[in-house]
């Protein structure tokens, strides 16, 4: 049970709501997010949904049979749109590119790719200054100082970021620096960092887990919109399997899944996919006739030099060239529909 | 190595090229195709090519690295083209159709569905009449006589079947009606099949083993070349991981792997592949972005009333509406290159 | 619903308990083996057991909720014992040792086998002369000459045979010279070949396929059963999963599972399943403790030199050390139930 | 390259060392633990390891291939011991028991379970008091008020507790009153977590991931040893895998793989592991055969009323009867060395 509540509830009146609900067994959860004012409402019993929409204070009800309720489609049949100003936004009908190296690495880096992706008209750009690594002495990333330089030059240029953040302690310092948070794949269900996020007023870019679910994706979605935050993206980045010929094996069987489960947009990661520089593009093209709102994906000057994942990452005259067919791909794909 | 003989060698030239590779410690097996004649030498010792290339005999010879040498793209770079005569051919710049039901029920059945094909422009039908099932008990199909039925009325309507074999014994019997044999995802490392299969004049589709490597379907492709029949077709069908959201999770990344890899042409059969029939068009004509020669499906007059798999099954009004949207799909990948 | 039937019954007994299952909307399937007779009911409907029960010809009938009903445990609470003459009986509360190189390369590489094995009481001597093999090119086998020659000197020492099975047409030249046919895990799901030897009056050990479920494994014993071969043993061997660190994973959670499900033996293979020479007895003895009534393994006397397998083939002296603590831990594992 | 540093070392002695070690191109991390000083090298040229080996302060120099160096067994050939005090030690040679429910509901189940394991020799006590949970709406445990009973019921006991650590700043209010902490199957890379485990000076529990591979479990354990933490302890809890049968499928073979790979201790989880309560114990036995140093399982006085994981707990009469048997399996391995 989804309880839209009115803007102007007043507290008695939300309380004769709980109140109701409770005598109808359902634990209901209250939800303030930028957008909505909510009540989670978890149970099993079946009840005429009057008896409870008929109170003061109600602006909507919806009977919601996923136990993710606030990311489920069935209550919000709109997909989402996010904003970031200056005309800018995420939504299904458009198609959002995001791109850059796997790592940030100096101003001049930053700069070339920067008038890349102005030159393509991409207006979000990637890259990492925290880097999760399996081994405790590979590189970690430039920090803080690095984000800073990061985001001067984008900001002085229209480019939003997109970067990843890994732990809880990392949001606030960061926060006046990025425009996107991305999860990565290893802390899908780290719950407290979804936890906090949720307290964020910045969108958030929730990549697949390792080995996730599509349903443990969408678990972990509601843990930041019940956060509080619902500027949400869904990111599909390849999962695990027994296959070696590609790095993982980027699922876009995910994309109409997820589509249909959810309103929120759902973005695909070629490169980390299938992880092979040559392949990226055809899996980009593959994955926006699937139904991908969005690609992000890795791009340097000089991919063979990169500090990391040079080996999946797309020269600029590569990128280019693929921005040309993605855009090509998706006006088909909107034809189609 | 891979050596290509000349159509008029001689017995004692041919064992003169054979001392030579003995002598160079690598094993050779002969293979005579319907294309061709080839000495496979495997070894690894490294020499001057030329040391046996330029004994009489001889038409090209390759060094090959892989180990499925005969069908890798290393020495013979351009794609292979199988002809079915009437114009009909499956090759690398075309989009083969092939569509049907899952099981051939009856000959009312075989009618519509050839009507549906005819009218859309499509070739193949697919269709079996022996179907391998989890258990002795659920129903295995019509068999022999069922095919015969099938073959007459497809003949009649320059329809092309497609149908599986399961066993060496069904080949003979089997031959004089069928197109193409169809070697289903439980059976891609029966070799004795694949060995029997090398030794027809009929092209074979030969399907990823449901937890298969790539690698591995490139070695069971080369069974039936070595044996001797050149006529092939891969098709990617999906495979089994942890995700149950999907029946199987089609792994389009297979695609742009195999195109670099092989000769051979490569089909997708997204019915199988993702299990859902919402969501069979949206990742057909994804893999068709990725690079597919062609793509087979399961299409029904009454899907709810399909003697199997009727839950990943198109209506013919579906079917029509996807094959509309495949072939622009298709023109548009073609610009892009 | 699985109806025992009296050895004496007559057809027109028969014939009323079909029609009666009939009228309660059971399809039967009639199994007559080498120890019963069967009728194999498949249907939904609930009924008072008794309604057929009471019927002339009836030994015994049981509603069994399993699809793998012959092989369920649900009505055959006893395990079944294999008996192969001799005093030796495959069964659970004994422990059945089955060892030899992965292939049979010659008559000194036997002897040396069978002295070995001789020597520690070991009474099953494994070795294939049919050798599925990825590539083409690699050794396929001794064939039906190295299987006669294994079989004059194994029958002279009184050990019994198990060799692997590849295909249909092999089974009858095979059957003089076998003791137990092995059914390998790409043939788990051969339906046809397990059809076949459901025909024949020789035990089968039958594999877990590369990704099999423990479902399909026990729907392929269906087959067995149900085409009249009741003297079953199922085999796990490893599964494939993402981990490179073992050959496959060994799924030792099978045996209880398996113990629970079905009333035939369960035989574990350490050697294929974990595939790393030092680690085969640690999983052996896990097997052991987890319930397995068996363990097949291969040795050799030259692990180094054999022709297949050798990195995960003990040497005679290590196997004779494991078969010590083998029945060392066997005799615990009785003591602990 | 690894270099154990003299404890009186002083700070030239140790500037000539990284000197040395950069010239051969050496990367070098200092590492200061309870227990050791050491210099971390990671590099590919190959030298006379005598080069540095002689220079003053250098306790001992070892090469170690492996990239994980400080927890690989190549340098440290003896098994690690983390010492409780009072006489309670985990090492390899003898077998730890740790158990308790799933979560900490209430001081009467605290009670009852350390009545049970006072009366069984059992000195941990698992239980969680905060629990990650899939969806956010369930149950997520007790908290520090939680945790700080626990603590005081088991200390006046002389029981220890393992009980899991989801983020950072759980660690320094939870460490007055943890005696293990156990980090989750979804935490194991969490890097920023182990970093700060690595600062802590009590026991670490640490679990394979859900789909983690050997390699990414030693490197994470490496973190938490390369931040001054050599209490460690490994834990195989089961792997994400196709097959539905089980829970998790328990990766038994970890253990021996583990077990030559590095010196932790190696713990097994088969609660989780196989997640069905009748199975739990021949797992557990299975798992003492195959060579783990202790067992970690779920009891709880009344299995079908706990807060969660029912399906998997123990009974107290379970356990004692499994303890039991899992003493006498570990005493016939000790034999049988």
């Amino acid at each position: 049970m989804l309880i839209q509540l009115q803007a102007n509830i007043c507290p008695d009146q939300k309380t004769a709501i709980q109140d109701k609900a409770k005598e109808l067994k359902y634990k209901t959860t209250e939800v303030i997010t930028q957008a909505g004012h909510y009540l989670v409402g978890t149970g099993k019993a079946e009840f005429d949904v009057r008896t409870i929409g008929h109170l003061p204070g109600i602006k909507d009800i919806h009977m919601v049979s996923d136990d993710y309720k606030l990311v489920s489609r069935k209550w919000k049949v709109n997909p989402t749109v996010i904003d970031f100003g200056d005309g800018l936004q995420v939504k299904e009908g458009e198609l959002t590119l995001m791109a850059g190296p796997c790592s940030i690495e100096n101003e001049e880096q930053i700069e070339k790719t920067i008038a890349h992706l102005v030159s393509q008209g991409v207006r979000f750009m990637r890259g990492g200054v925290f880097k999760p690594r399996s081994s405790p002495y590979s590189f970690r990333g430039l920090g803080l100082e690095g984000l800073k330089m990061f985001y001067q030059l984008c900001r002085a240029n229209g480019i939003k970021i997109v970067t990843e953040v890994m732990q809880v302690s990392q949001i606030v310092p960061m926060e006046p620096y990025t425009d996107v948070f991305q999860v990565g794949a290893r802390n899908t269900q780290n719950f407290n960092l979804l936890d906090e996020l949720g307290k964020v007023d910045k969108p958030v870019l929730l990549k697949r887990g390792i080995s996730g679910t599509i349903d443990e994706l969408l678990y972990s979605a509601e843990y930041i919109f019940s956060g509080g935050n619902e500027k949400l993206m869904l990111c599909e980045r390849g999962i695990r399997t027994y296959e070696t010929a590609s790095r993982n094996t980027l699922d876009l069987n995910a994309i109409p899944i997820l589509k249909e489960k959810t309103h929120l947009p759902v973005i695909v990661d070629p490169s980390h996919g299938i992880g092979i520089r040559d392949y990226v593009e055809p899996m980009a093209l593959a994955a926006i006739m699937a139904g991908a709102d969005g690609i992000i994906y890795e791009t340097h000057e000089k991919p063979e030099e990169a500090a990391s994942d040079g080996a999946q990452t797309l020269s600029f005259a590569e990128s280019a060239r693929m921005i040309q067919k993605m855009r090509k791909t998706f006006e088909l794909r909107k034809e189609l529909v």
